[in-house]
């Protein structure tokens, strides 16, 4: 066996037979190059929908342990349609189920974590030929029940098989050619970055990015494995996320990233004292609200304003679980609205270099734009800006750090 | 746990959501009588002809192993549906795929037979008091490839699951119902039985019958099960097959079966000695042909003419086959004709009563049916006549043995 490469091929670029055939035909071409190919595949375009669909036709509140049975079907169906698909070609090819491709996860119904990876049975069958078709998002506990991965998993499942079966290669498939310097729908200018580090791409999925998911990217990270993001409906080269960075790529802004799903909840009159944001915050976690950005600031007086954000879906649930917490712990007055949104500038280069934030302030004060929270990390400023305002912010920010000339 | 029940819903009674709420009503007050309750669930509706239209958009020559991974989903999702039907009822239901089921098949895809059943993880969940949706029509090999149990899988699945948990009864719910004295769309007299012999039931499955498949009657009799056939559909008691022939029932006629699939070749010529029939029948069982009635007549010439019918679907692959042999063992000629079909009468008293022969044959005569071919069995007399008097000889032996009236 010379070269193993793992391949993953998204939804859309197996919506339908021919598609699927499609998608046969570069796999074949892989295998015809002599690599061992392991390929990982989402259900069909709408599959996963219709699916859930179907699921609250009969009840209001579908089981979660029933239903990750019911949504495996759909990667499972894929992966055998890929199979024949391969099969018509001439190729030899199998396809595997999360559990026959040993894929072991915890208990979490519908958000698994993947704990553990027993290989074999994908390396007999690469050992006696056969191209892998391993069904994604899904593996199955120790007491042999089948769970779901959640968002993002069949990326993370071919991260993790790549690092299981020690490929060469991790080879994401969507249906956009690779990552930009932001979003192309919005900044038409914008420009197809030729690589970018686990650390950058990672802040710019966190913060809206979603050419691939950061469970993905940070698995990638944790094995070191090389993972090109490219189309599956051409051949243009696509983005390769590794860990290294570039002497070039250093002292730049690599990307930039915008979120919609924005919801504000502002918390007025807060007393200061240890414990206050504790128990603010408890009853959201256990209900599963996750928080984005917190900012608080403390006056002289020992009362302090607290906001923090959540995406829009979760903010009624928020403010059902917020409002009797803030009425206990003292504070005046409750605010929310839905009408906001951010933009981050994320680049491996900015932690060494200042003057990064006052240019992106700049700008997006030049564009009349006013800033309403800003949140940072070593490679990244976020800004919480108006909705409204996002993709205006996108656009001069993007020429502000002259985005669009060459790497 | 006082009584177990093995339930088995078919694919029309749970084709959609509102049926499968209905079934889900059914499966409650079986466990409101508190019984254990293991339930079998076919594809809803068309899925499984769905499956395999969507495996030949890919590929004119779906694989046998991905073809049966791909159709298991079929009643993998419905499984799970059914579970979440329950639990929106209030009841604890838990889906079981058929190897979570512990339903181990040999390998031989697309018609897979049970070899083994190991039923703990099912009653680990019955003794957790949850009621368990199984998967029907599917299995797992030694090597964990799923494999489906080909025509009357879920029948078989559910008869053989009550064998292996030692269940008190085993109920097959269908569209119809229960077994009728002839197919009452043919016959408007015809009577539901109250209850048949497996041996009696066998036949006329064998024969044309379509509410059971043979192979799960036969597994009902060799683990001495009773099985009862009702309809999913209202509350009417159904038939009960069983060991037992009651006293009254002895000398009758329990059914008669009808089948239109039959076409007929001739060879005419053929020299009558040692392994000539052999030599003919073998290349069509090595092609999958299946026969069924053979008749030669042997002249004082040591020249016979030989006939034997097959389903009209493997007619032109027979004649193929047939036509290098025939010639090769000294044949005169081949003809064949797919003008055919079959009437049966059935009845455990016919074994010890003479005169079911004549009676037969005169109903048919005076019916102006011509008889091509008779066979019989120790309960069963079958004849071979043209395709459109089918339904005549029907109606006239039913009414000629006086079926339309009570048991």
């Amino acid at each position: 066996m010379g070269q193993l490469v793992v391949q993953k091929y998204g939804g859309s670029s197996v919506a339908n037979a021919a598609r699927m055939k499609n998608v046969a035909r570069r796999i074949a071409a892989a295998r015809d190059d002599g690599k061992g190919v392991v390929v990982v595949v989402s259900a069909m375009g709408d599959t996963t929908e219709d699916l859930i669909l179907l699921a609250h036709q009969v009840t209001d509140h579908p089981d979660d342990r029933e239903l990750d049975v019911l949504l495996s079907t759909g990667e499972v169906m894929s992966s055998t349609l890929m199979a024949m698909a391969l099969g018509s070609l001439g190729y030899d090819a199998i396809s595997l189920t999360g559990y026959q491709a040993g894929i072991k996860t915890d208990s979490r119904y519908s958000r698994a974590r993947i704990t553990d990876i027993d290989p074999q049975r994908i390396e007999r069958e690469l050992n006696s030929g056969k191209i892998v078709i391993v069904a994604g998002f899904q593996g199955i506990t120790e007491e042999m029940d089948i769970t779901t991965l959640g968002r993002g998993g069949s990326d993370t499942t071919a991260v993790a098989l790549a690092a299981s079966l020690k490929a060469d290669s991790c080879e994401i498939y969507t249906d956009v050619d690779g990552v930009f310097s932001a979003d192309p729908r919005v900044v038409p200018e914008a420009r197809k970055l030729s690589d970018i580090s686990y650390e950058e791409m990672l802040e710019l999925a966190v913060h809206g990015a979603r050419v691939m998911h950061p469970r993905a990217v940070e698995l990638g990270e944790l094995y070191q494995i090389p993972i090109l993001v490219a189309s599956s409906f051409n051949n243009h080269p696509g983005t390769v996320i590794h860990g290294g960075v570039t002497m070039e790529n250093r002292n730049k802004v690599r990307g930039i990233a915008h979120d919609m799903d924005v919801a504000k909840i502002t918390l007025v009159g807060v007393p200061d004292r240890p414990g206050v944001a504790a128990s603010l915050f408890e009853p959201l976690a256990e209900a599963g609200v996750s928080i984005d950005t917190i900012v608080q600031n403390a006056g002289l007086s020992g009362i302090a304003d607290l906001s923090f954000t959540v995406s829009k879906n979760d903010l009624d649930k928020a403010m059902r679980l917020i409002g009797p917490v803030a009425e206990s712990v003292g504070a005046t007055g409750v605010h929310s609205s839905k009408e906001f949104g951010k933009v981050s500038i994320v680049g491996s280069g900015m932690q060494t270099a200042p003057g990064y934030a006052a240019r992106m302030f700049k700008s997006l004060h030049d564009a009349g734009i006013n800033i309403e929270m800003i949140t940072t990390s070593e490679i990244r400023i976020t800004c919480i800006i108006q909705e409204d305002k996002v993709k205006d912010a996108l656009r001069a920010l993007h020429k502000s750090f002259k985005l669009e000339t060459g790497e």
